[in-house]
């Protein structure tokens, strides 16, 4: 596994406030002149999305388990390949909305999932592990509660408190074992504070590496 | 990996005449008055179709070797649990046009893909093995030229012939390598040959399981 200093990740349950954390991290890396690729997962590239689509629409049966790992990490593959190395070739930032750390936490920690084969796909697929991740943490009635209070459910969204409090246990279980690339912020107090705690947590990255 | 006698597989490159052979076959099944599933890769259930298309169109950019792999193998995940081990649960036959031979074959040797990755993912995400794969074994140009006669090509005939040579020594290797499994069939010759083949190395399986 290589570590991409220029790839800084996103990580959290519902309603933990990601994308508006993540509207500041861009501005703060432009504002250094920085090329930056905000990008998501699953999706990334227009192939990724369709992915994205199967995995989260509710018309079609729903996916096994081994299924659902194995579009994740399909997703993930294209996304790799055909938007995140290339643009780290090119010296750019990227920001990521998610990336391996989810499928651990989902569908690993929350579905069960082979943890050995998560490492496996990671190892053998993914290949590349970001410098700095944010995890933004809520507790689980916290962030379901404003996630919902937002639109319709999908289907992972749908899905009961007892696996979103299994995928929180799993994230946390991440953080503490690699606290070198890990933040953890508390994402139950309000935006401003969340914001701006991530932001200093990126600017003191930022200011480790020159 | 479990050996699953009621399990037939039939394998071979475009034009090898595998619908015709998967019906003759379908018939012999059904006259022993055994239920019969057909079903084919990638595809079998509503969401493993809707993986099909995907990586069938030409529409969205290429995926990348490693997220063809993945989608394949996410395509049997649910195919194998949402629609083969219940059959074969309930005492059904189940003759599926290609199955992870296929991926040997086609992301193997075609791609260039990591052996060792696909067979890692058919011993943790797979699991079964066939009782009887035919493989119906046609040079290349003789296939091309009858596949092309038939319909628009979809992304994967669109590839070079060279890629499909790959694809044949694939299939033949892993022939040649599990000889108790496999009956390779000269699909060269004229069809009804073919098909009369291809029962009688059906009703010869079935008379050695009695």
């Amino acid at each position: 596994m290589r570590v991409e200093p220029r790839l800084v990740t996103l990580e959290g349950g519902e309603g933990a406030g990601k994308s508006t954390v993540l509207a500041a991290l861009r501005a703060i890396l432009e504002d250094g002149g920085r090329e930056v690729v905000s990008t998501r997962e699953p999706g990334g590239t227009p192939l990724a999305e369709q992915i994205r689509g199967l995995l989260l629409d509710q018309s079609h049966e729903p996916p096994t388990a081994e299924a659902e790992l194995l579009l994740m990490f399909a997703a993930r593959a294209q996304h790799v390949g055909g938007s995140v190395l290339p643009a780290l070739a090119r010296g750019a930032w990227v920001l990521s909305d998610r990336f391996t750390d989810a499928s651990y936490a989902y569908q690993g920690a929350g579905r069960g999932g082979d943890a050995g084969l998560i490492g496996l796909l990671e190892e053998r697929v993914v290949g590349i592990v970001p410098g700095l991740t944010l995890l933004l943490d809520v507790p689980v009635e916290v962030g379901l509660a404003r996630a919902l209070k937002r639109a319709e459910a999908d289907r992972i969204e749908s899905e009961a408190a007892e696996f979103f409090e299994r995928v929180r246990s799993g994230y946390l279980a991440r953080a503490r074992a690699e606290p070198g690339r890990f933040r953890i912020i508390d994402a139950s107090l309000p935006l401003e504070e969340v914001r701006g705690q991530a932001v200093e947590a990126l600017q003191s990255y930022i200011g480790g590496l020159a």
